[in-house]
C-alpha cells in the first residue's frame, strides 16, 4: 500500500480518461445478521461460495478502464480493508474515517482526494456491497457514464428495477441528452410504498443504486455551491490528515460534518444531475431474501449452503457454517446459524431483521455486533471453549506479523503451537515455539507473539484464571497504534 | 450398588406389599432429536429445567409403596443408569439386556428377577421416559392396581386421554370388578385415525402407556402359557448371567428371545386382563410438541429454553443449549439448537421427526446417533475445536474414576489441568497434575488419566497429528471392561 498518489501522466492521453473508483466501505449491513456483524460488516463476509462483496468489487474494476481504486473505510475496518485487498491482489490507496457521517462527506472526500491525483480526473463512486456478476457489463456502464461526467454532469446509474421494491429510492428520467444513452434527470423519489412504486416502475423510473460518476472539479463546483461547509470542513480534515500505517486517517474536523446523503444534499439540487441506465445485473444483497435470490436454489426453490439436510422444505434459504442444520416441513423460511448465533426468520420479513438486531444492541449483547471470530490487525482469533475459570481460544497469526508486547492481572495462558512455526517473547527470553510445542506464560509476565514464517501461525490457547475477559490486558509495544 | 437381592420380611407383613418397581430404560426417542440421541436417549436429557425422565421416574417411587427398583437397561446405557440413579439418591439395581428385545422380553425379566425376591412380590412395570409430576396421585393409582394385582389380575393403568391421539394404543374398559375402581379389559385397540380415536373416546377408552402390575408368581404364569419359548429363554439367560461391574448382565440366550410387544403377546391373551384408570396427569413427552405443552408458555404459547430472542412470534417451542437463538415472525415452529446440530420443524409435524433421523442414520451421519457430549464410564468429553491437523476437546473426570491406560499411533496430546488435581500416568512416571499445569504426551507413549479427588477434574486436551480419530486407541488396562 502507498500513500494516495497522482494519477500516472501514461493515463491521462486516452480518449476518456481511465476512472477513479473511490469505494465506499462504511456500512454495516445489519440485515445480513448474523453472518454480517457491526465489527465484520457485509461487505467484508465471503459469501455465495466465494470472495466478500468488497473482494467482488475490486474485481470487478477492469484496469483498462479504471485507475488504481481509493478506499474509504470506517477506521476500525481498516485491516480487514488492507487484507481482503491483498488477498484478492489489488492495490488499493485507503483513506479513514474517523467517524461515519453518510455519502456526502464520503463523497466529498472522494472528489477532494481524485482531484489531489488530476482535477479532471473522472471519479466514480460506488458502494463495497453490492452484487455485479458481469464485469464487462458494468465497464460498459461505467464508460458511458465516464463520457457524461466528461461534459460536466454529475451522472447517477440508475438500476432497471425488476419489481416494485420499496427498498430503494427511484430516479425519474427526463428529456434525453445528446450523447448515447444518458438522460437529464427529472426527479428523485423517496423509497415508495409497493402501489407507488410499481406506478413508478411503469413511468420508467429506475432504482437508485448510489452509484455517481463525475469530473473531480464539477463534482467540488456542486458541492461547493450547494454544501460548501461540508467541503470546507473535509478539506480542513485531509489538511489535518496523518499516515497511519500507509492509510490516510482524516483530521478530527471530519467529526463536524453533518450526517446526511449526497443525494439529498447534491443530487436533489443539482442542475447538472444525468441519469445512465445500467446494463449490468445488480443485486445489493440487502437482506437474505436478496442473499436467497442470488443463490443457486433446488426445483423446491431452496438455496442451501454448508451441511444442510432438508426434507419437504420449499422455497428457503438455509445456511450453516458447520452444525448439521436439519429442517423439516418449511416453506419461505431463513434460517442461519453461525457460530455464536442464530436467526430463524420468513424470507419476506427478511428486511425485519435489522431491528431485531436494534433490540439486540439495546440489549447489550455482544452477538449483536461482534462475531464470534474476531479479525484483529495480526489475524484473527475465536473462543472456542469456556468453562467457569478457563476460556479457550484458537489464535492465527498471519506471515510477518505479530501481536503487541502485552501482560494480564489475572490470567495465565498456555500456549499450544498447533501449525506454523511462532516466536515468542516470554520477559526476558525469546523462544521458537515448533509445531506441537507448548509454553506456559504465567499471570503478569511480559509476552509477545509474532509469526516470522511464510505460513500462518495456529495457536491453541488455555487462558486460566478468575477473570478472562479482554479488557485484562495491558499493552507494553504495538505495531498497530493500539496503546 | 448391589446385586439383586431378595425382598426384605419386614416388607411382607403390610396389608398391600409393597410394589416392586421395575423401570424399562431402553426407548432411544429419536423424536426428541437432536436433544435425544441413540447414545444419550431421551430418558437421560435433562429437560423441562431440570432433571432427566428416568431420574423423576425414580424420585416419584414413594419408599413407603415401592421397594427397590430394578432397572433394566440396554448394556451401553449402563453407566448413565448408574451415574444418573446416584445422583439422584437412589439405590437401584440394574439388569443388562445384551440386546433390546422390546418389552415382552424386558417384563418376562422383570417378572423373574422380582419372582427371585419373592413369588407374590407385586411388580410394577413402568417406562422411564414419562412424564407424572404429581408423585403423592401415582402412588394411589399404584396402589389400587397393587390391590387388583394382589387377587391375580394382569392390570394395565390407562390414562384417561386429552385428546383424540392417534399415537397410542387404546384399552376399552369392560366389566367392573369387584374392587373398587377396576374394570375387566373388553379389548386392546392399536393406534387408531384421528376419526376412530374421537370414536374410542366417547365410549370412554384409556390410552395405554404400557404401565403393568401383577403378581411376579401370576404373571409368570401367563407368560408361561401364552409365550413359553420366551420365558424358558429369559430363564436359561439369566442363569448364564454374570455380574458385571455390580450390575446383572444376562447371559447369551437372551439373543434367541423374540422380539415382540407384551401388549401382543400376553395382555391381548390373557383372560386375566384388567385395567385402572390413572388419577394422576402423564405425558409421555414423546415428541418436541409433547415438550412444548408440558413446557412454561408465555401469553402468546412461546416455550423458550436457554438464550432466546424471540419477536412476533406465536406457539413455539424456542430451545438453546448456548447460543443466541433469534426468531422472527413464526407460528408454530420447533427450533431446537444443540452444540452440534440444529432441527427446525412446525410442531405439529413433531411426530416426523423420527424419519427425518432415520434418514441421517442412512447417511451415517454422527449426528444422528452419537451426541456432542459423549458419555464414558469415567465422566464425558466433548469436542471444542477441530483444525486440520489438530483437535480440541473439554475431558471432565468424576471423583475416583480413571480412564484406561492406552497409547496412540498418530497423535501425541497435550493436557491442560484447569480444574481439580489429576494423577497421570506417562510411561514409568507418575505425575500429580494441579489446575493451570500442563503435561504433554507425545505420539506412542503409554498413559493414564486418574482423578484421585473429591471433585471433577477438566482437562482441556490438544491433540496433534494426521489422524485424530478415536479408534487410534490401543487399550492396556481398563476398570470398565472396554480391552
Amino acid at each position: 500500500m502507498t500513500s494516495l498518489q497522482p494519477i500516472r501522466s501514461s493515463e491521462r492521453v486516452q480518449s476518456v480518461r481511465t476512472i477513479v473508483p473511490v469505494i465506499l466501505c462504511g456500512g454495516s449491513g445489519s440485515r445480513l445478521w448474523p453472518v454480517s456483524r457491526k465489527d465484520f460488516a457485509k461487505q467484508h463476509v465471503p459469501m455465495l461460495g466465494g470472495a466478500s462483496p468488497f473482494q467482488r468489487t475490486l474485481a470487478r474494476l477492469d484496469p483498462a478502464i479504471f485507475a488504481r481504486p481509493i478506499v474509504v473505510s470506517a477506521a476500525p475496518a481498516r485491516f480487514l480493508v488492507a487484507d481482503q485487498a491483498k488477498e484478492a491482489g489489488v492495490e488499493i490507496d485507503i483513506a479513514l474515517e474517523p467517524q461515519g457521517r453518510d455519502t456526502l462527506a464520503a463523497v466529498t472526500l472522494a472528489a477532494c482526494l481524485a482531484a489531489r491525483r488530476d482535477p479532471d480526473a473522472i471519479v466514480m463512486v460506488m458502494p463495497s456491497d453490492h452484487l455485479i456478476p458481469d464485469a464487462a457489463a458494468f465497464g460498459r456502464s461505467a464508460s458511458a457514464a465516464a463520457r457524461l461526467a466528461q461534459q460536466g454532469h454529475i451522472v447517477v446509474l440508475g438500476i432497471p428495477p425488476t419489481g416494485p421494491s420499496t427498498a430503494y429510492g427511484y430516479i425519474a428520467p427526463g428529456a434525453p441528452l445528446d450523447d448515447a444513452g444518458g438522460h437529464a434527470v427529472d426527479r428523485f423519489v423517496e423509497k415508495p410504498d409497493a402501489g407507488r412504486a410499481a406506478r413508478l416502475i411503469d413511468e420508467g423510473c429506475l432504482w437508485n443504486a448510489g452509484m455517481f460518476c463525475f469530473r473531480a472539479s464539477a463534482g467540488l463546483a456542486e458541492i461547493e455551491e450547494h454544501a460548501s461547509r461540508t467541503l470546507a470542513a473535509v478539506q480542513r480534515a485531509i489538511e489535518e490528515a496523518t499516515d497511519d500505517l500507509g492509510a490516510m486517517k482524516l483530521g478530527k474536523s471530519f467529526e463536524t460534518v453533518t450526517k446526511i446523503s449526497f443525494d439529498h444534499a447534491v443530487m436533489e439540487r443539482t442542475q447538472r444531475a444525468a441519469v445512465v441506465a445500467a446494463e449490468f445485473g445488480w443485486s445489493d444483497i440487502g437482506d437474505w431474501k436478496a442473499v436467497w435470490q442470488e443463490s443457486p436454489r433446488d426445483a423446491k426453490g431452496v438455496a442451501a449452503e454448508g451441511r444442510v439436510h432438508a426434507k419437504d422444505v420449499t422455497n428457503s434459504y438455509l445456511r450453516s457454517d458447520g452444525r448439521l442444520l436439519c429442517v423439516l416441513g418449511v416453506d419461505g423460511l431463513a434460517v442461519v446459524d453461525t457460530a455464536d448465533a442464530i436467526l430463524v426468520a420468513p424470507i419476506e420479513r427478511a428486511q425485519e431483521v435489522k431491528g431485531l438486531v436494534t433490540e439486540l444492541e439495546a440489549q447489550k449483547l455482544p452477538e449483536a455486533t461482534t462475531p464470534a471470530r474476531v479479525h484483529r490487525p495480526w489475524g484473527w482469533y475465536q473462543t472456542m471453549d469456556l468453562g467457569e475459570r478457563f476460556r479457550v481460544k484458537r489464535i492465527v497469526v498471519l506471515p510477518g506479523k505479530k501481536l503487541s508486547l502485552q501482560k494480564h492481572h489475572h490470567r495465565a495462558e498456555h500456549w499450544v503451537c498447533v501449525r506454523g512455526t511462532a516466536e515468542v517473547v516470554r520477559d526476558d527470553e525469546t523462544i521458537i515455539l515448533r509445531e506441537n510445542e507448548s509454553i506456559y506464560l504465567p499471570l503478569g509476565c511480559m509476552h509477545r507473539l509474532q509469526n516470522p514464517g511464510r505460513i500462518p501461525v495456529e495457536i491453541v490457547e488455555v487462558q486460566t484464571g478468575a477473570y478472562l475477559e479482554e479488557d485484562d490486558i495491558v499493552r507494553v509495544e504495538d505495531d498497530f497504534g493500539r496503546l
